[in-house]
């Protein structure tokens, strides 16, 4: 069975019984809820969870029920810019699944829920329809409060649904990507301007590596300073190439790398790929001989 | 459910029809059956399943039973040393299983099968009842042909069974230890000294490494030489450690790595850890972070 991660964000991060119903709407699907994490400043929710793809379809409409029952996006406020009460909904390829199962998974669930509630949805990254459509930024621009101007403009009519927000859950955001890894290297200094300049080399955005985003920052109760990272292609720029990349850069600078910190979940390929790199191995080496891989392979 | 491996050694390597019957035996308890590699000049073969302990207890049972209805050691001719028709049987813990869960298994294996066909069996390595019988080269020397004497002696009495050899089926071996990794590096040039240097250098024997084997041998059609191990125990002594080990002794002849492989399986956790490693990840990194162990959670 392949399994696919979602990571939905819904614009609800304070009131717990709200919290507890869409909780409960995606365990009910029968998917595994891996991780529920509010943020009561940007009044927001992130929920991982994982299952095979018709298990994760019906937990993201169950999803889509609680959450649009209990969300009211006109008297919604908090940091995070927003467009809907669901606002994007990223499915992810994790096991025995690729891309292509992802984005035909957020086409069928797009088109479901805009049918199920009379809602606008727009398809973005890897399923967008548009190359406009690809960033969530450019999709999300003029949020909740802007989006029946924005609606009017004929180049934003969603992809599925009605051509004009719905009155309390706007419009929502659903699409496919890779999973993101979130991966920090401190260094062994307190000059911050030494991590700002490592991250100005190795973001993608500032001449670096293609699927890197870098912030440089101080982690001031350690006396130290971080290149905090974002790896959203890790086949494509794994981990290893960033790390080497990064303490090259730093060595510039008469810089050691002290350690490297990954937040939050990471598959496991991103690492196994990473120990084949760093030990040479030849080219006969697969993840055929993963025993895990082994095991999980249509037992 | 914990997941563990077994990788049973019968004494028979050539006729089709028994190792056929002994996977079908074997297939039927439940298990997920991985390998079978049959070697005719040492007239054995090496089956390789995995799955949670009470199919992994019946699947080995009825291997007895195919192999004791088909093998006669008294007509058995091979290289290989064996002491049994079913000659060693190592349990191995994958996932959520312990050590001594594998301990405890292959007691209550070697107690059944013992008295399912009236045949001694002796525990070894981490199931040894003493360090006498830890190492699996004593409880086989002499082999079938010498069981009868060795038995004789009173320290040689086995843990299980009847204390004379089974007239067909000699005695077993059954046991747990950690997942062997067979890993090789290959090195940039011909001489075969170095290799043989670095070999001696590295294993346990002679000086080096706690749970290293290694031997340098020419892998003649690429004109190089290989540095040809096996890590019998990856947690304490890891694939990395023995990678910059060799790294360094090769430099000290101008000789660098030209790649290194694995043959066969290896537990994600040997290659993950040796991501970690690289990656100087900090001391919050645990495998709990892995997304594929949450997955398999108590799912």
């Amino acid at each position: 069975m392949p399994i696919i991660e979602c990571v939905p964000n819904i614009s609800e991060g304070r009131r717990q019984d709200v919290l507890d119903a869409c909780a409960a709407a995606v365990r009910g699907a029968g998917v595994r809820l891996l991780d529920v994490k509010p943020d009561a400043a940007h009044n927001r929710t992130v929920y991982t969870f994982a299952g095979e793809p018709a298990s994760v379809k019906a937990a993201v409409l169950a999803l889509f029920d609680a959450a649009l029952a209990h969300i009211d996006l006109r008297s919604h406020a908090g940091e995070h810019p927003r467009l809907g009460a669901v606002d994007v909904v990223p499915f992810i390829p994790i096991e025995g699944a690729t891309m292509a199962d992802c984005v035909t998974l957020a086409r069928e669930t797009a088109e479901a829920a805009a049918a199920a509630h009379q809602l606008p949805v727009y398809l973005y990254e890897e399923a967008a329809s548009t190359p406009a459509r690809r960033n969530l930024e450019d999709i999300r621009r003029g949020e909740f409060e802007g989006l029946a101007a924005k609606m009017a403009r004929p180049e934003w009519a969603p992809d599925f649904g009605p051509s004009a927000p719905h009155v309390s859950a706007g419009a929502s955001v659903i699409g496919a990507r890779m999973a993101l890894i979130a991966y920090n290297i401190n260094l062994a200094t307190d000059r911050l301007h030494v991590a700002k300049r490592i991250a100005t080399a190795v973001r993608h955005s500032s001449g670096g590596l293609r699927f890197v985003k870098a912030m440089g920052v101080t982690l001031a109760d350690r006396g130290i300073v971080q290149v905090s990272m974002n790896l959203t292609n890790y086949e494509k720029t794994p981990i290893h190439r960033v790390f080497e990349f990064v303490r090259r850069e730093a060595a510039r600078y008469g810089v050691a790398e002290l350690e490297s910190e990954i937040i939050g979940l990471v598959p496991s390929a991103a690492l196994t790929a990473s120990a084949a790199w760093f030990l040479q191995m030849n080219d006969e080496f697969s993840d055929a001989q993963i025993l895990e891989t082994q095991l999980r392979q249509s037992s």
